[in-house]
C-alpha cells in the first residue's frame, strides 16, 4: 500500500491533466451542514472553466435530488439535478435495474428523498415521514399488521426513528418472501449540523440488520452500484475520473473500488493523524485541505 | 456435535437425579407475553417437591427482579425476588464488580428496569424513559450538550427508543474517555404479546454498534458473566444444573458455555426444525414440547 501524497503544484497539473470527471461528495467537502466550505464554490467555477465535468455523489438520502439542487442553489451553486447521484436515488435505480414488481411497494425507513425518488420512478412507497408519530402497544390481545405485498425495505437516515418503523420493517423483512432490504447507505455518523457529529444511516441500518439478522444491499459509497450510471451518462473510463470526498470508508473506498484516482479533503470528518494513522488501511493518490486547495495551485 | 434427545422417562429420571438446580428462562418457557404456559406453574412446584432449587435467569431488561415477582404473582406463581436473575440486574451487577466509580453516571437506553436495578446498587443513572419525548433538532447553530461524567452507557429493549437517545448514547461512549457499553442482551426478537415476535434488545443494541462503530460487553445470556453469580448463590458445580429455555442462541449456548445440562422447551421460538436444520450447530442435551412435559413424566 502505497502513502498518500499532499496536492503539490506538480501532481495537480497531473491531475488535471489526466481527468476529465471530478466526483464530489457534498457534506464535509462542498459544504458543511448549511454552511458553504470556504472557496467550493470558485473552485468548482475554476474545474467548470477548464472543462472538467462535474459530479456530486452524496450518500445523504434525506434529500432528493431536486432537493439538493435547490440547496446548492441556496448556497449560491449552480447544479443541475441531473449531476447529482444521491443514494435516495440510487435506491430508486437499484429497484428499476433489478426489475422490481411494480405491483409491490416498498416500505420505507428514512426521509421524504427517498419516497420521492421512488414515486418518481414509478413505484408505490409509505412509512418514512408519515410513520414518524406511530406509536406501538404490547398489548397481548392486539395483532401488528404489515402489508403482505411490500416487497422492498429501504432504510437511509431517520431522524424519526421508531419501534414502529422498526418493527414494520422487520416483519416485511421476516415474513414477506423474497422481500429486499436495501441500505441507502452504512456511514456511522454524519455532519448534521457544522459543529457536531450525528448518528448518520449505519445507526437505523444496523438496528435492522440485529432485528433481521440478515445484511442488507447497499446502494450508496462505498458500493459502486452507481458507478454504472455515471460510466452510462459520461461515457468516460474509471481512470479518468477523480472522486474528492472527505470520509476514507465511503468515499475513497468508492473511488478505488471503482478504479477513480482519489483525492481525500481534510475539511470534514477525516483528520491528517486519521489518514496517517497505522491502523488506517486506506490510502487516497492524494491528499489536500480542502477543494480550495485546487484552485489556490491553479493559480500558482 | 451430538444431536439432542427427546426427553423420555427413562433420560428424565437420569437428569432428575443428576441435577440440583433449573434454571429457567421465562419468555416462551413459563410465559408468553402475559399469559401462563400450559402446566408451567404445577412443574415448578413438582420440581420444588422434589428439593429442586430454582433459578430465572431471563434476558428481558424491561423490568427489575421486584417487578418480575410480581409478574409472576399475577400468574398465580410465587417466586421470590432472589430467585430472579434479570438481565438489567446483571448490568448493574457487571458495574458493582468492576467497581464502577460511583461518582461517574449511568446513561440508560431501556427501560425502569435498568434504572431501578443501578439505582438499587447505588449508582446514578437517567435517560430510558424519561428522554422518550425528547426531539432533536439539526439547527445548524444549535449543539446538543451530553453530560461528560458519564462513564457507562447501558442498553437494553426500549419500545421508545428515539433519536435523541441514539445521539446522546453516541456522544458518551465516542466522547467520553473511557465510557463503557454495556449491553443487557442481544436477542434479535422476541415474545412481546403472545402471537407475534417483535424487535428485541439486538436491535437497540446494534443500532448503538452502528453510530458508535464499537461492540458492547454483553451480560445477558449466553454471556456467562450471571453464571458467576448463580455460583456463589448455591455453591453447586455446573455440571448439577439444567438450563431451560427456548432459544438456541441465548439460553442453551449460555447453558453449554456455563458447563450446564441444557433442555429446549418448543414452546418458544425455537421449532423441531430449526432444532434438527443442517444450519443450527446448538445441540441442547435434551428437548420437550413444553416444560409440563417434565410434569407427564413425572406421574409416568
Amino acid at each position: 500500500m502505497s502513502s498518500s501524497q499532499s496536492l503539490q503544484p506538480h501532481n495537480f497539473k497531473d491531475l488535471l491533466d489526466s481527468v476529465e470527471a471530478f466526483l464530489f461528495d457534498c457534506d464535509g467537502v462542498i459544504w458543511k451542514g448549511d454552511e458553504l466550505i470556504d472557496g467550493a464554490s470558485q473552485t468548482l467555477d475554476m474545474l467548470r472553466s477548464k472543462g472538467k465535468k462535474l459530479v456530486f455523489v452524496t450518500n445523504n438520502s434525506w434529500k432528493s435530488r431536486t432537493q439538493y439542487a435547490e440547496k446548492f442553489k441556496s448556497l449560491g451553486i449552480s447544479v443541475s439535478p441531473d449531476e447529482i447521484f444521491s443514494s435516495s436515488f440510487a435506491a430508486a435505480m437499484y429497484l428499476k435495474v433489478n426489475n422490481f414488481p411494480s405491483q409491490n411497494k416498498v416500505y420505507v425507513i428514512g426521509g421524504d428523498g427517498i419516497l420521492d425518488e421512488l414515486q418518481l420512478a414509478g413505484f408505490t412507497a409509505f412509512g418514512g415521514p408519515g410513520d414518524a408519530d406511530k406509536t406501538i402497544d404490547w398489548k397481548q390481545s392486539g395483532f401488528f399488521e404489515h402489508d403482505k405485498s411490500v416487497g422492498a425495505v429501504v432504510v437511509g437516515i431517520d431522524p424519526k426513528i421508531n419501534y414502529y418503523k422498526l418493527q414494520y420493517g422487520t416483519l416485511c423483512i421476516r415474513e414477506n418472501p423474497g422481500c429486499l432490504f436495501i441500505a441507502t447507505n452504512r456511514d456511522a455518523v454524519g455532519h448534521m449540523t457544522a459543529s457536531q457529529e450525528w448518528p448518520g444511516a449505519g445507526c437505523m441500518v444496523a438496528a435492522m440488520c440485529g432485528s433481521t439478522q440478515k445484511e442488507p444491499v447497499v446502494v450508496g459509497k462505498p458500493s459502486t452500484f452507481m458507478m454504472d450510471f455515471l460510466l452510462e451518462k459520461f461515457n468516460l473510463s474509471c481512470s479518468k475520473m477523480c472522486m474528492v470526498g472527505d470520509r476514507l470508508d465511503t468515499d475513497i473506498l468508492f473511488g478505488q473500488n471503482a478504479g477513480c484516482k482519489t483525492l481525500l479533503v481534510l475539511s470534514g470528518c477525516t483528520t491528517q493523524s486519521d489518514l496517517q494513522d497505522p491502523s488506517n488501511n486506506i490510502q487516497p493518490d492524494y491528499y489536500a485541505t480542502k477543494v480550495s486547495d485546487m484552485l489556490d495551485l491553479s493559480r500558482a
